[in-house]
């Protein structure tokens, strides 16, 4: 009870504020888009989504001390300007990681189980290796998949392990993009895959991009897309955001609007990570455990026989052919309301839990067991 | 082992038949339609699919004193023929009656969901209550679902119970049809519903059809169904099956290709449904239980929290978003394709389960447990 001092204005759609700040202090949850000087001056704490812009017409007359946003990205914030001002910031790089990597795992295993190959036959490139990408590798690597990683950023301080772009396009079976959008620097990523690039593709490829828009080029994309039948595209982000082109969704085999990291348990994360960097930032001792803040899984676990097909149980988590059929209804509305309906999608996305969610038992043979186990599931042995 | 003594011929589609007619003789395993008076001048029991025709030209010359159709169907069984030799028959009605029950239920509660309605404010008419109808209503009543039942042959000999087709269809949210396709006697079924009787379809009426194609005008549902957007269709069987009119497909909310039977289980219990048959024939004592020829579940129980929902059960067992994507993919080839595809998606079906093989346990309230049990999960309770 003795840290009930702090206030702290937070965006009323992060989840778990109660759980996990209310033993902090007194919490007053706003719409994003109403955060105001007048809400902010008591407070000490602001905590925040991608929707608030955090700057000096913001906080001004603030005593805020510490600002978090529950999200990787802080475009939206005046990183400078808090610097300058000594408020200490964070954000949640990572905390919804794990979602994306289901979701690619989950397309390429129907994929897979589609177009007749398994994962182990192929080579998978990997196009920025951070948190995402990173945490791919390490599952994939787990299943014994053969990678390829291209991080241009990482290579220049250690480049062991890694190829040139060039080498992993003209290679790779599968690409899976995973690059934030930077437009200038060294290493730009705008535009990362144009025509030149997107012409290094091997015959058959599947090319995923579940990082940023713009790191291809769509229209470039559009022009292989009607020429080449033989590639396999899935499309989680869009050049222009919300505005999808329905042209390029149709010729893509799975498209979604952009929630490749929605999972509940990924946005809880975004929470926690906050509330730890509160802690350290406050010296707060004992800490609320992150599984006691989320909630039980509705399907908690499986008992399953030794024919279980992978796939089964990843559809049970994540059904990819829902986000896609969804998005695919609304390709044929004019472009404002296209947008409009993307952002609705986001906004009123359906309850997603992480494949560690689900406990699988049963008569697995060690085999399965370790694929399922390295996919991410819960495998209790008996 | 003192039967092993028959000489079987049988269909090589029909599961399980080592294991049901192995320990009663030994079985000679041909495909449908190479069914030959040569291959049967031996045999005692004749097993059979639809695709083969049974009549004086394949029996002339045989001993066979017994024919099994493993289907539901017995249009391609001279019955008059089998009568007038003294040859026992026995088909497999109802085999797979729970299969089509758990078809509707699933998408009810999928449509539901989408329209924001509980199927308990819901009155739903059931149109042809033998088998497959008897058991939708069983399951509905159960699940407190108010009931219109239309069997005019049934009413016949008992009429408590039964309302005429015009109460049914003028006070029915959702109707239901599963009639055969009959053309002649006092109660035709052919176009029962044509377009006098679609007009008297409520506003915002649900329609499902997975009896046979012919008992609907599909040229006059077409029509209906352009003119009325409140209503949703819901069609398995199509009037020129194998053959599906593309616009009224796309008219429709789910459109599969005959599959609503589709089960593993169903198709094993009309093997089972034989083996009695011949068991009874033939004064063989112990049998097989069912249980034992028909597979384990590669899912086979689940653990739930009390939020867990039942459309997300229904849905780990049947998926009627898979059959409606794979039959609409169909719908832009040139007739004579579209007919094959037709029969190749039917053909090559996936292995389906019936809600009853999956245990479900956990945390459930007592009316949650209810509704599961209700809808056929095996509910075990703490
Ligand atoms: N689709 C979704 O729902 C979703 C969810 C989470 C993250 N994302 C996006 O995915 C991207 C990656 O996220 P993250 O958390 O892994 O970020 P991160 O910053 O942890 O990793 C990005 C990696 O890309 C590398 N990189 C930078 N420039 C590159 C270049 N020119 N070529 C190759 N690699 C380069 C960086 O070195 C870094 O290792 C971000 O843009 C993020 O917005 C999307
Ligand atoms: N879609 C599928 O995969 C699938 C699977 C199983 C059965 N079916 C079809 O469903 C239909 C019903 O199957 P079943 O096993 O319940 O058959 P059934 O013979 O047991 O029942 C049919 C019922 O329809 C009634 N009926 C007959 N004429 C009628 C009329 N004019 N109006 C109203 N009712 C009438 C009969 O009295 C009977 O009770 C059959 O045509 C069968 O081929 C389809």
């Amino acid at each position: 009870m003795k840290h009930r001092t702090l206030n702290i204005v937070a965006d009323e759609n992060i989840p778990q504020l109660e759980a996990l700040f209310g033993p902090l202090g007194s919490i007053r949850r706003l719409p994003g888009r109403d955060m105001s000087p007048d809400a902010l001056v008591d407070a000490d704490l602001l905590l925040v989504r991608s929707i608030t812009r955090v700057d000096r017409a913001l906080l001004e007359g603030s005593r805020v001390r510490f600002v978090g946003t529950a999200t990787i990205g802080t475009d939206h914030v005046d990183l400078d300007y808090l610097a300058g001002r000594g408020i200490a910031f964070s954000s949640a790089p990572g905390c919804n990681a794990d979602a994306v990597v289901e979701f690619v795992l989950t397309v390429l295993y129907q994929l897979a189980s589609e177009q007749g190959f398994s994962l182990r036959d192929k080579t998978l490139g990997i196009i920025g290796v951070g948190n995402v990408g990173g945490r791919l590798q390490q599952r994939l690597e787990r299943l014994g998949v053969r990678l390829l990683l291209n991080d241009p950023p990482r290579a220049a301080a250690s480049p062991e392990g890694f190829v040139t772009l060039d080498e992993l396009l003209s290679q790779a079976d599968i690409v899976s993009m995973h690059t934030p959008l930077i437009s200038d620097g060294p290493y730009p990523t705008r535009h990362l895959l144009g025509s030149l690039q997107l012409a290094q593709l091997k015959r058959g490829a599947i090319l995923l991009n579940a990082g940023r828009g713009g790191a291809i080029d769509n229209r470039a994309l559009l022009d292989v897309a009607r020429r080449r039948q033989d590639l396999t595209l899935v499309l989680d982000v869009w050049e222009h955001e919300p505005v999808v082109d329905p042209e390029l969704a149709q010729r893509v085999r799975f498209c979604s609007p952009h929630i490749a990291g929605y999972s509940l348990d990924g946005k809880i994360r975004g929470t926690y990570m906050l509330y730890q960097a509160v802690r350290r930032l406050f010296g707060i001792g004992d800490a609320v455990a992150f599984e006691s803040c989320v909630p039980e899984a509705t399907i908690r676990m499986v008992d399953v026989s030794a024919q279980v097909e992978p796939l089964e149980l990843m559809r049970l988590l994540y059904d990819p052919f829902r986000d896609d059929r969804e998005l695919r209804a609304t390709l044929g509305l004019p472009e404002a309301e296209r947008g409009q309906a993307f952002d609705r999608l986001r906004k009123n996305y359906p309850v997603r839990r992480e494949f560690a969610t689900l406990k699988v038992r049963g008569d697995l043979d060690e085999s399965r067991a370790r694929e399922l186990a390295a996919l991410g599931f819960s495998v209790e042995l008996a």
